[in-house]
């Protein structure tokens, strides 16, 4: 057959990860995975959504069956501005749009600003979701670090010389995955001076921000830049919310939060793409937001931060010299970096055949692949003693390097 | 707020439509409106849904509540295998992508063929989402014509002179939105001649083939090309399957079969756009298709098969001379005619002003807004005593101009 010879040109970029697949074959018995990254099943209000599904479908079944508006269901989005106005942000429905997952807005925001060739600022590292969903946009990547000399007149003059405009920055500010790394309020306000600077705007991915171990909320940079602005409609920065982390992921129900004449056109967009999210969902979520958001939240962090610690002490007692990793405050992942020269690639193959042992190479992470020396793991799906053996695994499967 | 003036160049073609909005202010009582098109919410199994979601939230809440594979849920996939072995379709569980309704894969066909420029072959007129979906993938447009001379060599001489490639051919072969028409069998090979002499793929959406209510089913394109091929995976044409207008819409579950190479391609653009479509959904529409979708189908047939013939009979009664319409043998949809030089753009305007009566105008679903002098009626959701009155009414307003 040849009609693939006429796919569009963008499926160039958008090929089968090789991790991936390996990770596919890790189905078999024994094998103690820190690759994953999902949620804990067993954590999720899985009775509260059973009773609300009944309700909703024996009070309204007409409306949880049928089609619904693009924008969301008023009430979830109810919901959400009052949460969001919790968090500094105060704004109306109509600052907000319901996605299918914070996923589906990566790919709206990517659909919304980039042509082809276009800059997108991401880290480096940054979530390989991100990357998989601007790619189908053909972008150019550029590094968006707020540590290191970086700054938006070199970031720009860069752009021009490859003859693209910077449209946004991307990044993760709480616990983000893969490093675990929070961004201070200091780093958030440079990156809106840079934004500013830039004319670009800020994708805040809010995946992690409600699973907080210890220490202090951070505004989030939104919030930040409503308290420059006095005005959400003049806001720059598009906050990304989601109830996958927190409530359910199966359902897939996420937010958008932005500027008016953002929200119009990512409207537009869904509309075009797939009408709208499900309607049952947006009504489930709902009634389990209003019952049980609040009082859900502090087992969830409980179970997920005994986890991180199990995690942590295992690493300090096995990790041999020369391997170093984040102490996140929150979130699901801790990231090592192996000493220089080492490749975490190389590692997995090992992990897998010898020791039953998986995790995710970190140059999966890199929008130029480098950085092989890294490497993610994830506590939020094992048992602390699940946690025990497989940093020893880690150890010993280091020492075959 | 600068920031929109940095949206993508495809955001020029996707605009709010006049029609939409001018749709949203028919909430007033009294209005008599044919321009939904969406099922009847009474005709939904409810109470089968109701039933299968209980039980899937006590007998597997992890699995509902969880992320899930991109392809879909497998026990679906298997379903629908079986169901397409009955659509003379033999297929396997890797030739089925599961999609949250088929506009959404009308999003990703978009997006896997059309690079700006490519042509992209619809009918004059076409499904109105349709369009939307293809719009943000900028492409040009032809008419897909098969019952007047137009070849496929002038179709690629045409292509050609704009520097243009034809990627698909897209069509709704039974009871299509707007028109209520159905493709014969001579002219759906001819589809496949012609597809064939491009080398382009072809869309079949199939949204409406289960409401048949009179004649004989005509094979899918699909299984016409499965005739000549013998083997699916050499297959040019990709079947989008949904079931929203049988089961439910809100839940947003429809399904594509095609080609592996096809499906392959489709799982990655879906994987980073959405990751997969809801797993609850996905469980409980097999439950309920498993129980009830055949038994169900002579329930909704009959329901709308009544309207129709309401509709029709109404028409007949009261339309003046010199107005024409469809005939149609199922869906939901009949599409009229005015004489030439005729507005049903104005038509609506005083309809909705003086006679409490909404339809759609037929130029919204052409890709070029032409033929002004089309309309589109929806019987779905209305009773035999208020098509009737409807009719009257529209009779009433064509006089006035």
């Amino acid at each position: 057959m040849t009609i693939a010879q006429h796919f569009a040109t963008r499926t160039n970029r958008m090929k089968a990860s090789e991790i991936r697949e390996l990770l596919k074959l890790l189905d078999r018995p024994g094998i103690l995975s820190f690759a994953g990254g999902i949620p804990d099943a067993d954590l999720f209000p899985a009775e509260a959504f059973a009773k609300a599904c009944a309700e909703i479908l024996a009070e309204s079944p007409g409306a949880a069956l049928q089609y619904s508006v693009s924008e969301g269901y008023p009430p979830l989005r109810a919901w959400i501005a009052n949460h969001m106005t919790g968090l500094g942000i105060p704004c109306g429905p109509d600052n907000i749009l319901i996605t299918s997952g914070s996923q589906q807005a990566l790919d709206y925001l990517g659909k919304l600003f980039l042509s082809p060739g276009d800059t997108a600022l991401v880290g480096w590292p940054t979530y390989l979701g991100a990357l998989g969903a601007f790619n189908a946009y053909e972008p150019r990547y550029d590094r968006l670090d707020l540590t290191a000399n970086r700054s938006a007149e070199f970031i720009r003059a860069t752009a021009e010389a490859a003859g693209s405009t910077v449209k946004f920055a991307y990044l993760s500010p709480d616990f983000a995955n893969p490093t675990g790394e929070t961004l201070d309020a200091a780093h958030r306000n440079r990156l809106l001076d840079m934004a500013q600077d830039l004319d670009c705007a800020i994708i805040e991915d809010t995946a992690y921000q409600a699973l907080r171990y210890e220490g202090e909320d951070i505004p989030p940079v939104l919030a930040l830049e409503l308290a420059r602005t006095g005005n959400l409609d003049a806001c720059r920065t598009i906050y990304c919310g989601s109830f996958s982390k927190t409530l359910s992921p199966g359902l897939r129900v996420g937010w958008v939060v932005a500027a008016q004449p953002i929200i119009k056109q990512l409207v537009l967009l869904k509309q075009a793409a797939d009408l709208h999210s499900p309607s049952l969902n947006q009504m489930a979520v709902h009634r389990v937001a209003e019952s049980c958001f609040d009082t859900h939240l502090p087992t969830v962090r409980a179970a997920y931060r005994t986890r991180r610690d199990a995690m942590l002490d295992a690493l300090q007692q096995h990790m041999p010299p020369g391997v170093s990793w984040t102490r996140p405050q929150g979130g699901m992942f801790i990231w090592l970096t192996l000493p220089q020269g080492s490749s975490a690639t190389r590692l997995l193959a090992r992990a897998i055949e010898t020791f039953d042992l998986a995790f995710v190479p970190g140059r999966a992470f890199f929008a130029d692949g480098s950085q092989d020396n890294t490497l993610r793991l994830s506590f939020s799906c094992a048992t602390p003693a699940e946690i025990q053996t497989g940093m020893e695994r880690l150890a010993q499967a280091l020492k075959t390097l």
